[in-house]
């Protein structure tokens, strides 16, 4: 159905769209958009989405990405090649994001926050302002980065979560905090300290557990789960792969 | 795009739409609804969804709205002047809300609830039936409004927010709590007990944890952080701010 | 404004649209669809979304199902007689579902699980892949049904839900944990571990707290509030209902 762009897609002349991308039904384009080549737009997708807020910043979306139906993007967030999000995702301005970043069906980014390289948000996960987010994090469903100390205020803390880290389902990350690369937090869990690198957090509010080094795989290897980057590769270009392996063993010697 | 309404928009004849009001692409207003002057409808909305749970009242949206793309509404709710939504917010029946109320992304009330003047839910809120919201109120992403106390069943205790509390990030209030005036629920509590005014709970199940001006705002001005409103006022007209400094300064001698 | 197929919707020629089916405005249905009699498909929804994992499988739709707006349906899932979801649901291939089943707004059900019969799902719900999930069976919402005992990582631990047990607001399972028949777990709550049948458990980690026997109806008439299906039949075929009261009799025995 999508011969590159529906005959009902709505896109404004000003946008740029790159060649061999495609653009679903009922799908809107405003003025202050570029979207690279050999990107898929689904329908019912609102593409730059005019806010003062942007300071006349269009919306950038690099090469080869995918965009998934019923997804808001405002101007004024750059996005680098190979985004690829679920459905109805939501996406404010001032996002600076790396490449291969992976946004899960409902999450919401509350923009002005920077993103680094292959960093993977599941299902529903909100990211405050003023977040910090490394490469190769990832954030699973539900968990929500907070930012403000004494809610309502002026006052913004933004979360900073380093590369590898991984935020287990349904937790919250109290403003301010900075969880360490390597570490885990655990599934519902309220962090409200900085978590060391290499650790496992977890709890209401969240205590050290043990060293992700302890956790072991359970799949009869014995060998142990974390770095998780040791086993886990789905989704990742052969030559990152390679590369971040050689990182970790030299971070762990 | 929107140049009052949209041509791919559809329209009841029989919705009364305001005048300078604007409706954008792919909006659908069914038969039951008043919408007031100067709203902003934006596109792939649906007001007025009709259920015979309304009993044939109409949807009726205040002047000077703006209601964000991917939301809807059912027939049977009555919103005041100066409403504003995020994207996707779903509204069903029965609710009373007052002027100036900001609904968050995602966010979905389920019907049958009085919300009074200024209220402000964050993206991600759930207001169960029966909740009474008084004004002013606060309530962050992810906070869930429950209300029957041994699921599932015919019996419905709704929640009760008094004027200026805040509940914030990723709270569950669970059937028949009431939360008092100008109190802080913090992040990721489950509140089991009634909350006395201008008290601090926190944790699951929610205990006290010290009163609201025990929490020092993080500027360095060694002030304290409540009552929000004396330092907090973006988004609020300038007579309201005036009016409630002069009624908490009232509350606090 | 739905007679029968909307103009505006684009159905596939190839989808198989059953007798007395409405689909509403802006609708598309892909190639590999079939849906069932006196079905309604409101506006803004997407079934048959392609997708290489669901091998060539339909969706299909049961007669009598309604979908409400804005969801989407990817091909290679199967529902039974009688669907009702709200409105925003997105459900992904190797969804296996019994008759009756009840998604609420904004559930992401993430494929590859069995649901059984007469299943409810509230708002927000997800459901992680390899769930298995049986009949009668309540989740409420901001539930969270995990499946990676180290995230990231290969190994894939569903979570199993069997009849009659009622997950309350805002619990996270984890992969793995099986709960049993009849059970209940409190608000809030992480399951770290089995549940047994009958009990019921709450806190992070959920420890068992008593049994359903022990709590009673909030409604003065001094009865056990469990099982639920002695006093709860809004919803269900009175031909059910009859038989599973006499099958809950006779497991109390």
């Amino acid at each position: 159905m999508n011969n590159n762009i529906h005959p009902t897609a709505l896109i404004s002349d000003r946008a740029s769209i790159g060649k061999n991308t495609t653009i679903g039904p009922f799908s809107v384009i405003h003025d202050n958009v570029i979207v690279g080549d050999n990107c898929q737009i689904d329908g019912f997708c609102e593409l730059g989405y005019p806010t003062p807020l942007a300071s006349g910043s269009p919306l950038e979306i690099g090469h080869n990405s995918i965009i998934r139906s019923h997804s808001v993007f405002y101007e004024g967030s750059s996005f680098g090649d190979s985004l690829s999000t679920g459905h109805r995702v939501t996406v404010r301005e001032g996002v600076a994001a790396g490449c291969n970043l992976q946004i899960g069906t409902l999450s919401d980014l509350q923009g002005d926050c920077i993103i680094g390289d292959y960093v993977r948000c599941h299902s529903n996960v909100h990211i405050g302002k003023a977040s910090k987010i490394g490469n190769f994090v990832w954030i699973f469903p539900y968990c929500v980065l907070t930012n403000d100390p004494h809610p309502p205020s002026n006052i913004t803390q933004g979360v900073t979560v380093d590369d590898f880290a991984v935020i287990a389902t349904m937790t919250t990350l109290l403003p301010g905090v900075k969880v360490g690369h390597e570490s885990l937090v655990a599934a519902h869990s309220c962090v409200s300290k900085h978590v060391s690198p290499h650790t496992v957090v977890g709890g209401s509010p969240a205590k050290q557990l043990c060293m992700t080094a302890d956790i072991k795989l359970k799949d009869g290897s014995g060998n142990p789960a974390y770095p998780w980057a040791n086993h886990f590769h789905r989704g990742y270009p052969e030559h990152i792969v390679n590369e971040w392996v050689s990182k970790i063993n030299r971070l762990r010697e």
